[in-house]
């Protein structure tokens, strides 16, 4: 982890050296073995014509405005499916609906408050913002309420023993780390913090906690709770889980400091039978090697408290844009680019597996895949689990995507996208795009995931770099190496 | 206004020139024929006391945490009276609780939805964040259900006339100026968008609206709604009214540009009987002219969907924090420092006028009033409603508070402070904390204003600030002059 730390620190030193061994190699050969000047000349179009595009935009607007949050078996979900498959349709692509079965969990009552804590005025609470994790069983209806005990992590919850946690409701007060992210480290900020998230419920319950709360994992401070998955352990009783407003888990610290809090916690969801769904699959067929795929993707699920602008609506809809991009421009790839809009990246990754199971055999037929699911912030570049042989191909790409600053290539281990990791795993060279998340885990799985997060030139900056490493991946002349 | 936007932008212009001022003056006379050597250096202590003090910071988390929300009527409201009472009381002052009637209206349930738009999923909707303004009637219990209009100002609402906005919600959709509030403007930047919410439901009704929304007054984007009080007008129908968040506005205006808008909003607040409350005042007596009154104050009522620390909470506890030094120092002033915890600043003004009217005889005793109620961000000094011979007694203060970056003294024509404006009415010199107020807007009337937003450095900048200036006045030789 401290590795990555550092790595992702110094990104803007990668990205600077990046260039300049992009200009060293391009006054050596202006044109290398793999890229001759005709497609150097394509990418560029691409590049300008993405740039000078709302296509992207306009996708996004009507995802998050017209249709809405999109959360797995919510019939917002169903309709985008619908919707994106007629738009890749229009495009000219090849369309299919590929299945998946989906959970369909549904938010219920989220509600808390502290109904016992020193020097509360008579007859009053203190109201306490909450909502509830992704997964989650309910309280009933009338609520739980019972003592808080606050934790900064799992050694604390197990030094404290069953005897005082056993009926009590665990708050897991662990702070995301606002500079870290600032610094560069988003993910990493992310990370550590997330974790508490995603086993804290079961950790709890092995203990005999009734209910487990965490701090948003998140930057921001605006009253703002952060939704997400959880995942119950089989063998740990399931017990209600949400997350509290960074500002409520200071109130409820302090006042737990002074003496006994108690709460009152009615959380509401329900998981109903599971939902067909689907993967919209749409090729752009290759003239010369159709059989050999490049994926371009995003995730057309989203959590159900924003609209899914930045998560990850963007990854769609710069996706569908890629495509738009090379029909408008006449352009033939002599690969075939796939346009996937995966379902289920937030709560099951039912469409990743499905698609995985589907086109197991034909994996060794998938030369790339690229997914896009960091936001819609600036790229930099693009996170590459490639092998150097793959990565030197690809090299002339900087100097064209610099010019909108986005010519780092990051080697990573892996890591490059939720949805596209079976390939990964694999062995197809595998593209995340890099945004700047300096704020992305301010509104991350928010309400405020909405489409006003989203600079249109910066959207168009996205679009632009999934076009051309794509296209660029699609028609060289040698395969890409695995 | 525009002579406003000037002024206040050019703050820090001001603020050197100012500090050259004193700097010049003091080479001139160090001593000057109002501050002794003994003033300065009791300010000087008072100064440093309040610098190295948590007691404001600490009765700040009292009344934020242990008590919470203290809107005008409520129990927590009744309880702060008490605890401050108290509080004041253990420092060894003179407390009285001053009646004053308030009103009493409670918050209910507030939520809404789009209901028809266009490319909506089938039988989903769009929810849209809602807070109820302060006053509102409610609607059916069941909501309304109509069509929304979207205008930018009163005129685009008169151009549509009564037959296209009768029996429609209108949303006004002002946009705070984020911009001016970071160049410094931040009062004017709200003034010009608070009008809306102030006036909008009479204006839309007198049109036959059957509910008004505004835009959010604010700074922030993180789906965050801003309340605060309405005046219904008595010459117009009383329609539900509220505030949406910036997000909501936008993503109403989007789909309203595309076809027709429908929304089902529901508000439930109630008004109930009119409560007995309190202004708390409290009394350090003056060694020499007792009966001559320096007032330091702030207003314990905020609204209830935060706590109010940095409305006003902060404007509260260092007008505590005036008393506590001077009594942790054991100076003594020659004339009465008044510690006043305005009620109902908010939603009524009630704590005012009953003030004014129980002491309306004695305003002529009244030597000077400070009130905080722009935050608790970093005091650049204060403005000041005096005439030029009072301000020239305290130009020496300058060089005092240019330590701590408060030595700002800006003449205004008015606006020190709501709770004062009787007195300010009156010709008492008047004095209002001017705080950095470029994030106040961001957090001012939402479920955000919480402790977290309260620097403790700042904060005792803030005290600092007073204390000083109300020591000083309390001690000069002459009477400041009207």
């Amino acid at each position: 982890m401290k590795n990555r730390t550092i790595s992702l620190i110094c990104c803007a030193a990668l990205l600077i050296s990046c260039f300049n061994d992009a200009r060293a190699q391009r006054r050596r050969a202006p044109a290398t073995e793999h890229f001759d000047a005709k497609l150097e000349a394509d990418l560029n179009r691409l590049q300008e014509a993405a740039l000078s595009s709302d296509y992207a935009y306009r996708q996004l607007a009507h995802l998050c405005n017209n249709i809405g949050p999109r959360l797995s078996g919510s019939a917002q979900a169903a309709h985008a499916v619908e919707y994106v498959a007629g738009e890749l349709r229009k495009l000219g692509l090849e369309v299919r609906l590929e299945k998946c079965i989906t959970p369909h969990w549904v938010r219920g009552v989220e509600t808390a408050a502290l109904t016992e804590f020193v020097g509360q005025a008579p007859k009053t609470t203190q109201k306490i913002v909450v909502t509830a994790l992704g997964g989650s069983v309910a309280t009933p209806g009338e609520g739980t309420t019972a003592e808080v005990v606050v934790v900064e992590n799992f050694d604390q919850l197990r030094a404290l023993g069953r005897q005082r946690v056993e009926g009590k409701i665990v708050l897991f007060n662990v702070r995301f780390d606002v500079r870290m992210a600032a610094a560069g480290a988003w993910g990493d900020a992310y990370g550590q913090a997330v974790v508490y998230r995603g086993i804290g419920a079961s950790e709890a319950a092995r203990l005999g906690a009734v209910a487990s709360l965490v701090r948003s994992v998140g930057g921001a401070d605006y009253r703002l709770p952060h939704t997400g998955a959880l995942r119950y352990a089989d063998d740990a009783p399931r017990i209600p889980a949400g997350a509290v407003t960074s500002e409520d888990a200071d109130t409820i610290a302090y006042l737990a400091s002074q003496g006994r809090v108690r709460m009152r916690l009615t959380l509401t969801p329900e998981t109903l039978p599971d939902v067909e769904s689907f993967n919209v699959v749409a090729d752009l067929k290759g003239t010369e090697r159709p059989e050999e795929i490049v994926i371009v993707s995003g995730h057309l699920d989203s959590w159900d408290l924003g609209t899914g602008a930045i998560d990850d609506g963007a990854g769609v809809v710069i996706a569908m844009q890629t495509a738009q991009l090379v029909k408008q421009l006449g352009l033939k790839p002599k690969r075939t680019i796939r346009v996937i809009a995966w379902m289920n990246e937030e709560n099951g990754g039912a469409g990743s597996r499905a698609y995985a199971e589907a086109h197991k055999a034909e994996f060794s037929n998938h030369v790339a895949a690229i997914e896009s699911d960091l936001g819609a912030g600036h790229p930099l570049g693009f996170n590459a689990r490639a092998n150097a042989k793959a990565l030197e191909m690809l090299a002339p790409l900087a100097e064209i995507l610099r010019t909108s600053g986005a010519g780092l290539m990051r080697a990573v281990p892996a890591g490059t996208g939720a949805d596209i990791e079976p390939l990964e795993a694999d062995g197809v060279p595998c593209f995340g795009v890099l945004q700047d998340g300096r704020t992305y885990f301010n509104y991350h799985h928010t309400a405020a995931d909405t489409l006003d997060k989203v600079s249109p030139r910066e959207l168009a900056e996205n679009a632009a770099a999934m076009a051309v490493l794509a296209y660029a991946i699609a028609s060289l002349p040698d395969r890409l190496t695995r």
